[in-house]
């Protein structure tokens, strides 16, 4: 039996257009003589749909539209489809209103609906806000065979892979005991570095210690700061990995059960990127191109300072949006160094983007005048560096608004974490490309652009980093070496570590707690950021959901 | 028996200023005659704590703390205090990491701990994130009295009051059936419009229904966006109201508990606001200065355009912050209306607060200057319109960086829903003071404050609302009349409803289908806005979870 993989970009809540391509991906199913079509987890709306779930007529609409679509697939195709199904049973046992289902359509209707038993409720997930967990074992027979249903988290939690459980009940081991033939999970995982390593680890782990064939569908695109990257895969019932579809892009492979050998045959496996740059890199190319897309923009903009973050948001952009789509808007300062210019148009020329010069000289000269009554007799400081940053933000949302460009911010992780970034300034913008993108990370990535030919202008990669707010201004004068400052805050924000633990990795303690409490002090900035694209383990933004008006450490 | 009631105001994860204010209460009650003394949900390190709760140096911290406070308290005190206990079985059971707990203080230690039973997960609650629910019945006895222990939600599951069941178990039946004396309830309940109405309903018709005498103890004071309003109250056993402490106050009230009636004796009770818009007002002010306070500001600044919004969210600060600590700047452009000014200076006036006028005419022809080689023979529009409010955006950061002050925003709830603001303008703001309060309710709100003498000029109520950011402009010319708008906008956020539910109610389908998309289109803008304070059942903000990159309705 030929099993299809889509591997489907849907756009949230866009039904009717995440229907057509998965009718699209039925019929290639089909025309390869695939008996089973799989579609990624909420395939229907799209993966995650959010507060949308709250509206009932957004239910109901996608119940028709499962009933619709039914009629319009393939006959001879049973196809998986994801979608949420209203829990009957919510107000008199005092549940949770939906389940977050796969309904099984074949000969032109829904024939079972499966639910999903874990559900996440941590970092960016929310699935106990609107999900009761399923509590039965899910599967279906097909053809005579045997196919154990998972819908993603389903599969995350073999204590014997972790060393621990995070929910009570491991769907896996009820569907051996089930003795299923398969095992099919459907998923919308989100990337993060190196995730995909882990994924095939622990399905190489599940496969052999149940000795059963695993294929796993993963959703793929860019949905505001999640990157979902693909990669879908299967592994034989020895461990061995039998397919890999393409990363970060859309695709659709067909994996083959032989029912006599009870197994996958081997298939084509798509390589892996070769080193964590590249595919990082991917991954925000994805993220931004979708976010446009989805959001309807062909054209970005952004301000080019001659520094490195802008230097790779614009090599992301043009690789996302075509060179020709991207405008490079040099705002130059009297505190800008003459390489900042030079520097900025040596990138414009190596990546062919279209670019512009305004000057704020005279708009500083403007908000001097007008504010001199006020600021009179004070000396310059956080005000005055600000008020150059908002200018040019001022400026680049002027361009935006009149040409219906989408806004860049070109912020790092490193400069978000310590709050050393301009609310309402350079971090303004629909999309934060660099923003879960430490700066230390920021340099490897552009010295692997830079593997063939010059990429990024190699004065950006090797002069200090500087905000050039004030005369001679380097970072290094208020912050501390990247290296350092990088790993603090991974322990920080990624591994919840103490002052304590984190000065016995080696730092002096007034170091340490000058980096928590900047980290701490930035909560306010953070807030009102534009979503930054997701790939560390815990990015800012909807996993990291922190009080401000508080105070814990002094 | 005399329970002391501590209703406190607690600053986020501050853990030694939360204990103070324990141990003062403690004292207080003391000598007051108390046995018992009660604080809020989480009183340790306040509610809510947010992702704090990741943190385990955090957790640690609470633990030895809660040990040192034990041995701070009076003899003959027993005093319950909101704090979290980890999960011992987390890993092996599979469940969360921590319990939402209330400890049982007494002779100098921890005598018993009480684990909350219901987890709040929808809105602005993400308890689901952190806790595992609690599986046994609390309760624990006081010189003979059997008292039983819930913890806020524990006590909001009553199918017969609310015709359906949210969670399974009822922690109050479960009490009753273990024939407790009486119930304590400890809470950190947000406030929203008339919720105390419902609170004391539900409460009467539990002490009815289980003949047995309630003592409800709430949170007060303002953490970013939730005001917890305070308003702790008891019931006797046949449904009496017999003590109600103040409402949007730190507070501290006695209630005696008769062993041979089995019931309290009647006590105080404070009024309630006699009307919604003293009630709403009383919330905003409590918003602004705990926000205040608890990020370390003393003075405000804040833009006057003549209009009613900015007029009334001067009103609310020179009320939470003292007159001569608010800052109005005026910052008229050649669009400006005489009356502007002349309105704004009254209202200056008439609160007796600080201003400043700062005309943009300069640097509105300085980005034309800027801008011309690029906007030449364009037309004037939005992002024309958009500069001139980033101008005034731009002067009032520089005021608040130069001077420490916080920027309050404006903008009310209509304007946020249809995206009726400039983001990076006058949506600037550490706190966004009114974004949960609509435009009928502002108006509402103002006449209220007029009541006896003019706050708010005659003339800034009675006029058209106008953005003022081109020759003429109305907001009807946008919008429909707000009487109309904010109908739709309450069906669509607040009641979830569909398109055609709402042209039910008597709108043309044209106009509700152009708000629906207003608010979705909106998103981005929402994403980047401040904390706005909470007042309706569903705010922008922390319990609005919307995609951007989405398309539902076309």
């Amino acid at each position: 039996m030929k099993i299809a993989i889509a591997q489907l970009n849907p756009t949230i809540g866009n039904l009717d257009l995440n229907i057509q391509q998965i009718i699209e991906a039925a019929e290639e199913a089909f025309t390869l003589g695939a008996r089973l079509l799989l579609t990624p987890e909420l395939s229907l709306c799209g993966y995650p749909p959010r507060d949308l779930l709250l509206n009932p007529s957004f239910i109901k609409n996608m119940a028709e539209k499962l009933s619709e679509l039914a009629l319009q697939l393939p006959d001879r195709l049973a196809v998986l489809i994801g979608t949420v199904e209203t829990n009957p049973q919510a107000a008199s046992k005092g549940e949770k209103p939906l389940f977050n289902s796969i309904a099984l359509l074949d000969k032109g209707r829904v024939q079972q609906i499966f639910h999903k038993r874990l559900l996440p409720t941590y970092d960016v997930f929310d699935e106990d806000r609107y999900f009761e967990p399923g509590y039965e074992t899910n599967y279906f027979s097909l053809d005579g065979i045997k196919i154990g249903v998972t819908i993603c988290e389903d599969l995350w939690n073999d204590e014997k892979f972790w060393g621990k459980r995070i929910y009570e009940v491991n769907p896996i081991e009820d569907l051996v005991k089930l003795d299923v033939d398969l095992i099919v999970n459907l998923s919308a995982s989100p990337y993060t570095v190196n995730k995909q390593k882990v994924r095939e680890e622990m399905l190489k782990h599940t496969a052999i210690r149940a000795t059963i064939p695993i294929v796993y569908v993963n959703q793929v695109g860019g949905n505001d700061d999640l990157i979902f990257d693909g990669n879908s895969f299967a592994f034989n019932h020895n461990g061995e990995e039998i397919c890999r579809a393409k990363a970060f892009e859309r695709d659709l492979v067909i994996v083959e059960y032989q029912k006599d050998r009870k197994d996958f045959l081997p298939g084509a496996i798509v390589a892996l990127p070769e080193k964590e740059e590249e595919e990082i890199f991917s991954a925000l190319v994805l993220g931004v191109r979708d976010y446009a897309r989805k959001c309807g923009f062909t054209k970005v903009v952004l301000g080019l300072s001659g520094g490195i973050d802008s230097a790779l948001v614009a090599a992301i952009a043009s690789v996302a949006m075509g060179s020709k789509n991207v405008l490079g808007v040099l705002m130059p300062s009297p505190y800008s160094s003459t390489h900042s210019i030079t520097d900025a148009m040596a990138l414009v020329n190596n990546l062919e983007i279209n670019s512009y010069k305004l000057p704020i000289e005279s708009l500083m000269k403007g908000y001097e005048e007008t504010l001199e009554p006020l600021f009179a007799g004070t000396e310059f400081g956080v005000a005055e560096e600000n008020i150059q940053s908002r200018i040019r933000g001022n400026l680049l949302m002027a361009i935006a608004n009149k040409f219906g460009y989408l806004l860049l911010s070109t912020g790092n992780k490193s400069e978000m974490a310590v709050g050393y970034c301009t609310l309402y300034g350079d971090m303004n913008g629909g999309l934060a490309v660099i923003a879960d993108v430490p700066k230390t990370r920021v340099y490897s990535i552009c010295n692997w652009l830079n593997r063939d030919r010059e990429v990024i202008p190699s004065n950006i990669i090797n002069k200090p980093p500087s905000a050039e707010l004030k005369p001679d201004q380097k970072d290094r004068d208020s912050l501390p070496e990247y290296e350092i400052l990088d790993d603090i805050l991974d322990q920080i924000i990624c591994e919840h570590r103490s002052p304590l633990q984190i000065i016995a990795t080696g730092y002096e303690p007034d170091l340490v707690n000058k980096v928590m409490k900047l980290v701490a002090r930035a909560e306010f900035k953070r807030r009102q950021a534009p979503p930054g694209i997701k790939i560390t383990d815990r990015a800012f933004g909807t996993g990291w959901r922190m009080p401000i008006a508080s105070r814990w450490l002094k």
